[in-house]
Formats: structure tokens, sequence, C-alpha cells
């Protein structure tokens, strides 16, 4: 999507190797009129697959996802990290380890928001060892509900995640792919 | 806002004197289109107010500040719980007491996304105690921003946050003002 990638160039900052921050104008600050480009994009690209539910993990993922779901007309559940007794104990729990914390999470999802009939899209900002999505499908399954795809916007190209889903056979879309970051430039794949 | 109220008490559950449920709609699933018809009536209400910035807090407020900015055209900033070490020591911070969870959590916002030309609209999906909204008031006054009032979802009318932020002279304006819960029963105020 070369709105994005141009955004990332001239706005994100890149730093060393590994990291390139965006907290500009997708997980922090965000900017609704790209969130909006990103979901008909989204739309566009997933439009055959008879979507009944994006989920996403809470906190970045949440505005991407809702204004996603506006060009679907379908609801958003987002995952919730660590436990919340407003939930309860219907829930269907996975384990998470995030390489950038160094710990691992469980994020849970009511029983009641997803089951065997959903076609899920799976919706996030960023995609590097894959590991939160992986909770995700965790949860899918536990639900007995279809993946459809998984839709990132920036995906590090050069971290194992991606590939990884792609090889397990699933339909990961990147909007923006990240193949290195060297010394405060950043190249797409 | 009669469409909430209605959604509310068809699809909501009120628990004991004090808890209504409304995940199914509101924050966990989130209906996108009922969303939608909020960020209008935020538009409406605020809309000879020049805002230039949406503020909210991580988790649940994040979806309706999407939705809703879209209608303002303007950005969203959302304040982080906890310390994170990608967004670095240039941040104004304030300290939030949750009742529910009787813990107090550090929220953040970077000084890069809010400043002293900045109208500010904070807008939030439950107001009870206040303590979230008092948070991000103490931000707003260290960058030097103007608060231009308060969009809560619902508010729970029989606690003290919201005319706590009036009596101080916000203007604090909820489209669902619960008066009180009784065995199960939501009587809007």
């Amino acid at each position: 999507m070369e709105l994005l990638k141009k955004k990332i160039l001239e706005e994100g900052k890149a730093v060393g190797t590994d990291v390139v921050k965006v907290d500009m104008f997708l997980n922090h600050q965000i900017d609704v009129d790209l969130l909006c480009e990103i979901g008909k994009e989204f739309r566009r690209i997933f439009d055959s697959n008879n979507i009944t539910k994006i989920l996403t993990i809470e906190a970045s993922g949440i505005g991407i996802a809702c204004i996603a779901a506006q060009f679907f007309s379908v609801p958003v559940v987002f995952a919730k990290k660590g436990t919340n007794k407003n939930v309860g104990d219907n829930i269907y729990k996975a384990d998470v380890y995030s390489f950038t914390k160094g710990v691992t999470t469980t994020i849970g999802i009511s029983k009641d928001y997803i089951n065997e009939n959903d076609n899920i899209l799976i919706i996030d900002d960023f995609m590097a060892n894959g590991k939160a999505v992986h909770g995700l499908i965790n949860i899918i399954n536990q639900a007995g509900a279809r993946i459809e795809g998984i839709g990132i916007v920036i995906e590090k190209g050069f971290q194992p995640g991606g590939d990884a889903l792609r090889s397990l056979g699933y339909r990961v879309e990147s909007l923006a792919v990240i193949k290195s970051i060297d010394n405060g430039n950043v190249v797409f794949g």
C-alpha cells in the first residue's frame, strides 16, 4: 500500500536494525484518515471471504479493527490482556509471549462473542514474531470458527512471524512489509 | 441518546446495584454501527468547539475515539497504561486509581502529540468515579492545552465522577446517564 509506505518513510523513525517507530500516526497518536484508507484496503483484499467478525488484541489493534469493520459491516471483538473479573470464567484463553517485554501474558475472549459459525479476519498493527496472532488463532480454534485471513498493517519481514504463518497455510496480507532497517533507513520487501 | 439507552436496556446485563455489563456491544465485542451513531452524536454536541484532537485511554476508549474522530477530522491520541520503553522519557504522566481493580496505574502520553495549541475533547466509554478522566486532565494541563469537553458514552450517575467534574466547570456530556441499577433493572436519569 503506497500511501502507507510513504507515511512510514516520511514520518516513521527507524532506530538501529530492528525498530521502526510509528507512534506518530499508528499506535499512540492515530491518523484516522490513514486508518480509513487502511480499512478500505483490507476490505478490497478480503472482499470475497464473507467475513462475519474482525478479531484483534488490545490496545493498538482496536482502532484499526474498528475503522476497518465499518467497511465489512461486522462487529469487532478484541482479546483482553490479563485476567479481568468483569469478563468472568466463560472465556477462551491463550498465552502470548512478548519478545519486546520478555513476559508471557494471558489473553482472553468471552465464549459469547465467537462461535463455530464465524468467518474471522484477524487484524493487528504489527507482525514481528507473530506470537499475538498465534494466540488469537489458538482461541479461534477453541471456538471452532474459521480463520479467513490475517491482515497486518506493518510486517517486519526480517522476523519470522509472517512466513511461519504462511507456511502453516494461513493467508497473511501485510500492507507494508519491511525487508530491513539499516541506520535509520527502512527498506521495503 | 435514545438508540444507546434502548441498546443498554435490551442487550446490557445489570448486576446487583452497581454493575451494568455492556461488553456485548461496547467494550469487548464492539457494535461498530452503534459506535458510528455515537460518533455523530458527539460531533453534534461539540460541533462549535473547534476540536483539534481527541484524547482517550487504552483500551476500551480507543474504538469509540477513532470512530468519533472521523466526524471531527482530527487525530486520536490514547494514553498508555504502565511504562512502555518504546515511548521513551519524553512523556507526560499521571497516576490513576482504579476502584474496580484496587490499584494505581501510571498513564502516559508522549509530549510530541499534545501541545498548547490543542483544543481537546476527552472521550471514554464509562464514567464512574472519574479517576481516568482526572488523569487525562492532569496531562492536558501539563501540556498547556485547552479542555473543550468530556464526552462519555455511559455515566453512572449514582457515582460521583461526572458531577464532581461538572462542579469544577468542565463540560461533561454523557450519552446515557444511569440513575440507578436495581435487581437487574437499569433506570436512566
